[in-house]
């Protein structure tokens, strides 16, 4: 058996997530339906985040073993002539059969973009969360800090997720304002603010509720320091609302 | 009676066009559903440019006349907050009564995008011409030249229309390659050309038929000397293939 590594960037607007559920249109399930094709003997999917119902990603990695004697391009080709638009092989390539698209992730970096407004771009709603409020830029930023580094985030992750363990490091995170941003050729003036956040791994819809308690802390609804007394109750409860999936893109895994 | 000017925003993707058409979903028809919610004695909405199906605009200009109180915010407000996510009303200010914003208009400017490649990116292909062919740039912007001008454009229109007078003047044609395009916060890599046209008028599927035309330039098809045969023959069976809509976005009007 071989190992065919695939870099795949997907609109995850249309899709109940990454991973195959039943009844529902999975990005996991669409890619394997086409690799059956080639592969009759694939085994599972495995992707590097298994991404939430609506998140995108720019470069997922997710990996498949197959006894198939194609070349990993013939891989490439096929499936992009077969899947539908929004899921797009990048690139395919064989690797070493011993390698784990997740457990082998040094780091994920994944960005969040809110739009601040009355309303939000024809071009850009499939992709940003159009928050109302004015938001305290300072003030996320100061309470950002104190989420840098590593801490248990069990007030972070989605509420019934029980993580054996749920210490986490985030090594980056930024929080940009920005008055226009670029889509293809035109630049579409807004209220811009985006959020990159880089850790070892992440919890379940860790960066949604980061962003989402952030935010809170951006209209005044929480102090910037409270976010320790958050992150030390271990209590999903007292942090904010879980941001909306259409913001969140996978960026980049680095292995 | 007062004239509202709205400025307006789409996603052509799932609209039949500008124009109001029997059993069709069209932008017009979609905006003045809602206008005469507020305005039910609203005049018909014209626009500056009648967009074909799949088409976009970034600035489309469109007003209608009604003898409603409300003030241009509310109907800005209104309409955004009841029209689907792919058409945003971005301005809208009470304008003379005897504006008409096709009429009036000095000039358009239309932008045409192509991908050369295998395969087109999920967060590009609503937006984009993906060519196979390789294309030669140079011969492309040397075809182009020709067009630039005032011409008698009827090998340029589409078949069947008959406009009273097929002359327009095309005061900038720029043709650019781009290596990488931005999308939101994302640098996508590929292999871009970017085509910019500014006319004071355009007559139909002009912009489209111009950069099918050129494509055949530009992958041999068609020598670059050849165009000005085209252009003098007034004949549509001598231009090349309409390029697909969703490469295409009305920019902007000048008054």
């Amino acid at each position: 058996m071989k190992q065919i590594k695939l870099t795949i960037q997907y609109d995850g607007t249309e899709y109940a997530g990454w991973q195959v559920q039943p009844k529902e249109r999975t990005i996991q399930g669409t890619i394997e339906s086409f690799i059956k094709n080639l592969a009759p003997d694939h085994s599972s999917l495995i992707a590097a985040g298994r991404t939430d119902a609506g998140v995108h990603a720019i470069e997922q990695v997710a990996c498949f073993k197959t006894s198939s004697h194609h070349e990993p391009g013939v891989f490439r080709k096929a499936l992009n002539a077969q899947l539908p638009p929004d899921i797009r092989i990048l690139d395919a390539e064989e690797c070493n059969p011993s390698f784990h698209p997740r457990y082998d992730a040094k780091s994920k970096t994944y960005v969040y973009l809110i739009h601040q407004g009355e309303t939000v771009s024809p071009f850009l709603y499939r992709y940003v969360w159009n928050v109302r409020y004015t938001l305290n830029v300072t003030a996320m930023k100061e309470a950002a800090h104190h989420l840098t580094g590593k801490h248990d985030f069990t007030s972070l992750q989605a509420s019934g997720c029980a993580a054996k363990n749920p210490v986490r490091e985030i090594s980056f995170l930024d929080i940009r304002r920005m008055r226009s941003l670029r889509f293809l050729h035109f630049s579409l003036r807004g209220n811009f603010i985006l959020f990159t956040v880089e850790a070892n791994a992440f919890l379940r819809h860790m960066v949604r509720n980061i962003v989402g308690t952030l935010v809170d802390v951006g209209r005044g609804a929480m102090e910037a320091e409270e976010i320790k007394r958050v992150l030390s109750a271990k209590d999903r409860t007292l942090s904010g609302p879980t941001a909306p999936p259409g913001g969140l893109f996978l960026q980049k895994i680095a292995y």
